[in-house]
């Protein structure tokens, strides 16, 4: 069964009429149990279920419109792309599973993390694009549908349709209709993100690319399902009870072995350059001298930190640069 | 079973009265496919099979004589340690095994390597130790025998006793009666391996201890060992060959495989450095400019480098502090 399929059932009697403008949000999120492997890549659907963080006030705004001709018309962060572009290619792709004959979409989107601030922006990008298609042609979706719509796009994308603690469900059927994301009740608002960049490769290995290598030549990887499930129990408890010192150690160990994981492949794959190691290191160090700090380094150079608000300002100390999100600031 | 009893069984029938001062030389060794992870710990007993290549110039001497007193008195590169020192410690606990009442050893041990060459001394420093014992108290055991004895001084060190490429066995047997170093008759004269330095953490973990914590928490180690083989069997048939691109890329990936487990573990291990790092992406970027090299890494920061002669001025270029061994060298 292909996108259009899983399209053509969820949209069933529903309005296929483009309205007016519409404009949607959708935040970033920064998993803390990894999706790391699909089980069908053309509905990206997910070897294991994957938890992740919503990074508040960093994401993507986007706006769709009718073109004036029948062609899309991509601009990012106020910039038209040419249709050649990747990222437009990409779009106009998934648009087609919506798109009525002869209609070209205009669509302006903008994400509020700097470029290369070492957070995906697929993700929330496509969350937008979906929510925002959602307010164009009045389909009237729920959040879990809709969650399986972003996903066509990106797989990750599901799991921007919520704020704070979000679970992708691996679901079981093969047209993925339960393999929805559904946002976690508890509300942590002490827990702060912390983004520390680090020069990028020069040539990146997509994460799409690097995942199917992996799932396709990673001995070790036969034992991450089992792993990851394990990881996703553990996580949960420690979200349940506040345990930072078990959320961040979980989170900690699950991001390192997927790393593990890239260098069981054949060939082997790196993400790491000199400074990611440096910023482990220096994290190690910061928890050794007591501050309670984690970390999580996703498909990229760069590393993500996990810490309490009070030890924000030994975090700026040991990293200057460090971008501090609060995710759950302005949640109820 | 334990170190004792096999001592015993070895040395049956056979001399235990010291001799005149007797001195052996054995080289230290390179794992192509890693030894990692211990099915008998007091044994040194492998869950994997390994293969190495022995050092050429780089090694131990050691002297082997009887003190003038009942103590141990040990001096590692001309300089006399404390019997309080860990390695004096490991040192004497190997010499129990075969100490006749009241006597004490004078050991004077010294490495060719520059201390911190990245090269481990303890394989080429226990395997010198056993042949020196041999002609010390003229027990006259061959090769395998004296394979075994060493490997329960460190288990890397039955390796360094042969030169060349060297097959350590896995053995069936509990008493690790047939898990024996045999040398593979292949010689490849034209390969070199380059000794790549990086600083050094200030706490290393010992890899003893980090192959118990892999085994012990690492859930893709269950398929280690089926990898262990697979690579074992690539590499005798690209010896066999001389097919050095398969031959290296082979011992590259068993050895970042191998970093991947460590990932694995709970909490995850790295010996890794930033400088480890900027050496592996250095080492690829000179593959992808069409120089044939390939990369190792042991339980430590430093890289080790597999390239044939041809390559050494493109090497040294990348690396100018590059120490180059040709293990070859005057083997016939």
């Amino acid at each position: 069964m292909g996108p259009r399929a899983i399209v053509r059932q969820l949209l069933a009697g529903r309005s296929r009429e483009p309205g007016p403008p519409a404009a949607a949000w959708a935040p970033a999120n920064l998993a803390l149990c990894k999706y790391w492997g699909k089980r069908d890549a053309r509905l990206n659907l997910p070897v294991t279920a994957s938890l992740s963080i919503s990074l508040g006030p960093l994401g993507t705004n986007t706006e769709v419109r009718a073109a004036p001709d029948a062609r899309d018309d991509v601009s990012l962060n106020d910039r038209r792309l040419s249709p050649a572009d990747p990222f437009c290619q990409r779009l106009s792709a998934f648009l087609d599973l919506f798109r009525p004959r002869g209609l070209g979409f205009r669509i302006a989107t903008a994400n509020t993390m700097p470029t290369g601030a070492g957070v995906a922006s697929s993700a929330s990008g496509f969350a937008a694009l979906t929510l925002a298609l959602n307010d164009f042609f009045g389909w009237e979706l729920d959040r879990r549908r809709l969650s399986i719509l972003a996903r066509l796009g990106s797989g990750s994308a599901c799991r921007s349709l919520y704020d704070g603690f979000v679970l992708w469900r691996t679901g079981r059927r093969p047209d993925g209709l339960d393999s929805v994301a559904v946002p976690l009740a508890a509300r942590w608002p002490d827990l702060r993100v912390g983004l520390v960049l680090v020069t990028a490769a020069p040539k990146p290995v997509s994460s799409r690319a690097a995942m199917a290598h992996t799932v396709r030549t990673a001995v070790a990887y036969r034992a991450w399902p089992a792993r990851a499930a394990a990881d996703l129990r553990a996580l949960r408890r420690a979200i349940a009870a506040r345990d930072f010192a078990r959320f961040g150690a979980v989170a900690e160990s699950n991001a390192l072995a997927m790393h593990g994981l890239l260098l069981d492949a054949r060939p082997p794959a790196l993400y790491w350059q000199p400074g990611t190691v440096a910023a482990i290191r220096r994290v190690w160090a910061l928890r050794a001298d007591g501050v309670p700090v984690y970390l999580t380094i996703d498909a990229g150079p760069n590393v993500k930190l996990l810490f309490p608000a009070a030890a924000s300002r030994a975090i700026r100390r040991a990293f200057p640069a460090v971008q501090i999100v609060a995710p759950f600031a302005g949640l109820t």
